[in-house]
């Protein structure tokens, strides 16, 4: 099973145009914000004590993913500028570099006596992007000088962490370094990199390794139990997410079937327990964390735009290890592209949400707390940085490859899969396939292939309709070369949730194709008095907008107000009908602050 | 108009049910848990650095509060061991009291050289409770030892604040003391002390008057604006009742119509905008504070117990001061010492809530937070002392004094009030007025009276029925003196909020009479999932409890899961009947830990 970005050329649609939009917009923004925050001065290692911008022991990863994301643009085009941008950072790297291979800003200069020293202070982390960026740069322009940086770095962890095992930890406190050491080993084909990366993975959660009091809890780190003995997904969510993904490299390079096991239970826990119907993931702020099961409260939701990017990255992964090739990976796949991590980004790719709320009530936000403090809650607005700024340089590497997700080549089978509905063309030199499709604006999908395919059918689709014969599998449609229409059923409905989901009682959510909506104030006041029609449940009326995406309008009714004076009456109702205009959650909070619902009232 | 407890004997039902509970177990345990936390043994200012139980600067007001019940206590019967803990905890003020008249536990062992220095350390505040101690024993025994030392302090107060100006700061961070020195006042006839309290009232909010920073804003404190123009309840709750219960005192003072409408407003601010259907006020336990309009969220409610009591002091004294003589102050009273206030003290009178949070999912509060951190929620079990315990002597005080609240005697218009229903004899030596009632059990209520007199018609009641000829005027129906038997309709009925409270949209309460039902989960397995029957509405059954009082029966329906897999499914619901069993909303929490929930869905 193969995936490779750089055989995919997209041509139209949804991901064609975030593509764009990244290229055009996001990669340069993303850029000019870590200059002017001094991220990308601080690769001169000349800062000093007393001068601005003092480093961050997370500013490397955060270029890095910059550079990453770069790389993958660079790919696919010649850009002078871009590349000498780039270039100017690897050569910093490589001026700063130390002897023995060791690279990092802010250990660097300040605080070089701290190197390798406390565990969640993000180098392994750091390094881990580092060498992505450099595995990316190498494969997209062939330019190995990077990647020999990162290699001359990695063997230098390899002697601190495993031959010499002179740090006061075993494994990394944020992981990352894992999935970036088995893109070392595919890269250049040396088992070193694939011997470090089962190292750290192998070494986590050991009783005899003491690294459970980070933050207090093992479980924050995913520390508490050896890899194949996790099967609840627990803790820091975007250190989960690269764990797991990790985990899904080693169990598809080694057939461990203990490990994929693990795997798939991580993953069944996620998408079946803990997550929110939009793909967001890590329901509380506090630890940006995994809660327990069907805790999902939307006012208050995290849900980390990087940990549904690093959702994708597991599930990605997960569906090349697990020989079943089924499909409830890419309709997760599916799910955060169109939705929870999307929205991370703004409609003109400039400005950035780190958390992902399913509900705003700017009155509730605007509590007047006489001590001026206020509860926590997101934010309703996407600034153009973060003075942690994961999220951003994540969307732009997530963009700039996202042929990554949409097709893949599987040998044993030689069959390609059709993962994602994109206009696209797919040729890997020996099989060419090409997909013409307006989706999610409709659902017709007309593919040519000289090759056997499989196309997956969607688990939100209730009915998938070919013009030629097919076998269905786990989710996927098998069909012989040639030509095939399919029609996939985009009807929006309403979406309701398990009755462990408190929050949700008595609420539904619309959905159309993999797309979820929600309804702004700026469109309908007073979102909460709103209630859907169900007896109207299909029959919602779906229309472009060329700011917002497909928008739904859909029957409904307005609750009037039937207490007369003050806050409390007996129960009487009053209700008129109504239209609902919904929008894509994705593009929520692009038209200034507004309340926000993804879950009405229905009756 | 005239209230005194001392003219009220209590002879049945819930309010003699209270009295006696506190009489026979709550006086007693907490003074015990007093004297076991050292606040006893701190009277003899003996505390000296490295010895236990370090004094905290609010612990003579804890200990004054329980002074002032058992003052109460003692006017109604000899009891010399009662008697002799108060003697001592006297001996011991007069022994350590300053030559200047100074007295405060904390300041004197702990902190000698910090005395009056900061705002925001209470002394003001304990000196208020320990004047309203003096007072209650004076009035309740004739010993006026304690009254002698407490006008001392007072006088030392008025030098510090009036005369010298020496305190860097000019009304307290903690009002109480204003209400004190007006009951100091009523007592010893003394204007010095209606002055001194008109000080502190009048200085609030000057603009001349740099306290605003106290907490980092001014409206913490109700420090924001003058008294007079201070027309919404901002801040922290308790201290925000104490202050406007001592406005609405030197408004029935002074006849000043100004600062009657400024209550006025903030009664009306408070009970139609900011309080839960139980009489809790205070939503956000962030500052322990008010919030905005309508915002009131049921599982984070903080509500506190030692408010839900302010409101009740602030309504008393508003009715009294209000010439209108409305009948929403008392039903305020009522509601309150129903559901809110009452709700703090455990069934078996040993155990108290600070916080009476409307809902509780057992498994919400306990999300696995990797961290081992929480978020923070109200406690679903009442222990026996708080660190911070100033609500359990606070009931103390309440239960011994209840007839304060149930009768008023009116002499302009020679006119007994009956504000509260109970079995009770009002007798002042001029007049004399029976209630016989099994109240709240059923509605009917015999009066008979040798003056006129004016009953409550409670707004909860939509059918009030008497066999005498009235005259109904702002609530209270007016009688000739003579026999008259009342009969209130009871029938439990749903309750609905004003749709800003967006919570409790599509979801509602049942009340019958005064009191507020919640359902329990060791009564109804996953609250969540039920929902009301609104057609059976007025269908309710009420049966007897001997632990929990009047319970109900009503119809609902339990919907059933229809997400066959995972957590999202298009939208399909099931429902089965079934009976869903209601307990007074006071007698949650007393069964064990429980899910709870005073609003359900309906349909």
């Amino acid at each position: 099973m193969k995936t490779n970005y750089r055989n995919v050329t997209l041509l139209g649609g949804f991901f064609k145009e975030k593509e764009d939009l990244n290229r055009a917009v996001t990669l340069d923004a993303v850029y000019d914000r870590f200059a002017e925050s001094g991220r990308i001065a601080a690769f001169s290692c000349n800062w000093k004590e007393g001068m601005p911008n003092r480093p961050h022991f997370f500013w490397d990863s955060d270029v890095a993913k910059w550079m990453e994301g770069a790389a993958y643009v660079l790919s696919r085009e010649q850009d002078t500028d871009l590349q000498s941008k780039v270039e100017h950072l690897i050569d910093e790297i490589e001026k700063n570099q130390g002897e023995d291979g060791y690279f990092n800003i802010y250990f660097t200069v300040c605080e070089p006596d701290k190197r390798f020293s406390n565990r969640d202070w993000h180098e392994l982390y750091c390094a881990g992007h580092l060498m992505e960026a450099a595995v990316a740069y190498y494969e997209a322009t062939g330019r190995d000088r990077f990647l020999r940086l990162m290699e001359k770095y990695a063997d230098y962890i390899e002697k601190v962490f495993v031959r010499e095992k002179s740090a006061p930890y075993e494994t990394p406190g944020h992981e990352e370094i894992e999935l970036a050491l088995y893109r070392m080993y595919t890269c250049t084909g040396k088992t070193k990199y694939l011997d470090l990366m089962k190292h750290f993975l192998e070494r986590r959660g050991q009783e005899d390794n003491h690294e459970a009091q980070i933050f207090h809890a093992a479980r924050y780190a995913q520390s508490h139990l050896p890899i194949r003995r996790q099967k609840e997904a627990f803790g820091h969510s975007v250190r989960a997410m690269y764990l797991y993904a990790g985990m899904a490299d080693l169990a598809r390079e080694t057939g461990d079937r203990e490990l994929l096991d693990a795997c798939r239970s991580l993953f069944d826990d996620v998408t079946k327990k803990k997550m929110y119907i939009t793909g967001g993931i890590g329901s509380t702020c506090m630890g940006e964390a995994f809660t327990a099961a069907y805790d999902l409260p939307n006012n208050t939701a995290y849900t980390e735009t990087c940990a549904s990017i690093g959702m994708m990255f597991f599930a990605n992964r997960l569906f090349q290890a697990d020989p079943t090739r089924d499909s409830r990976y890419d309709d997760a796949v599916e799910l955060e592209f169109f939705n929870g991590a999307i929205s991370g980004l703004s409609l003109d790719g400039e400005c950035f949400f780190y958390e992902n709320p399913l509900e705003i009530y700017l009155a509730e936000r605007r509590r007047i707390i006489s001590t001026n403090d206020r509860e926590r809650f997101p934010i309703t607005q996407r600034p153009k940085i973060f003075g942690c700024s994961c999220c951003p340089p994540n969307i732009v590497r997530l963009l700039a490859s996202l042929g990554e997700y949409i097709y893949a080549y599987d040998e044993t089978r030689d069959t390609v899969y059709i993962r994602q509905f994109a206009e696209s063309v797919y040729n890997d030199g020996k099989h060419t396939v090409k997909v013409q499709t307006a989706y999610p604006e409709d659902g017709v999908i007309r593919i040519e292939s000289d090759c056997a395919f499989a196309v997956r059918m969607p688990k939100w689709c209730q009915a998938f309709k070919a013009d030629a014969l097919y076998r269905a599998e786990n989710g996927y449609a098998y069909f012989e070369k040639g030509t095939v229409t399919l029609t996939l059923d985009m009807t929006p409905c309403l979406v309701t949730s398990r009755l462990g989901v408190v929050r949700n009682i008595g609420k539904a959510a619309y959905r159309r194709g993999p797309i979820v909506y929600c309804a702004e104030g700026v469109d309908n006041q007073d979102i909460q008095t709103l209630y859907f029609d169900k007896t109207a449940n299909r029959a919602a009326t779906a229309m472009k907008d060329d700011l917002l995406g497909i928008c739904l309008t859909v029957k409904g009714y307005r609750r009037l107000e039937t207490v007369a004076d003050g806050l409390y009456a007996p129960l009487d109702e009053a209700f008129a009908p109504c239209e609902i205009r919904l929008i894509p959650y994705a593009s929520f909070a692009n038209r200034g602050e507004s309340d926000m619902a993804v879950y009405l009232m229905y009756r």
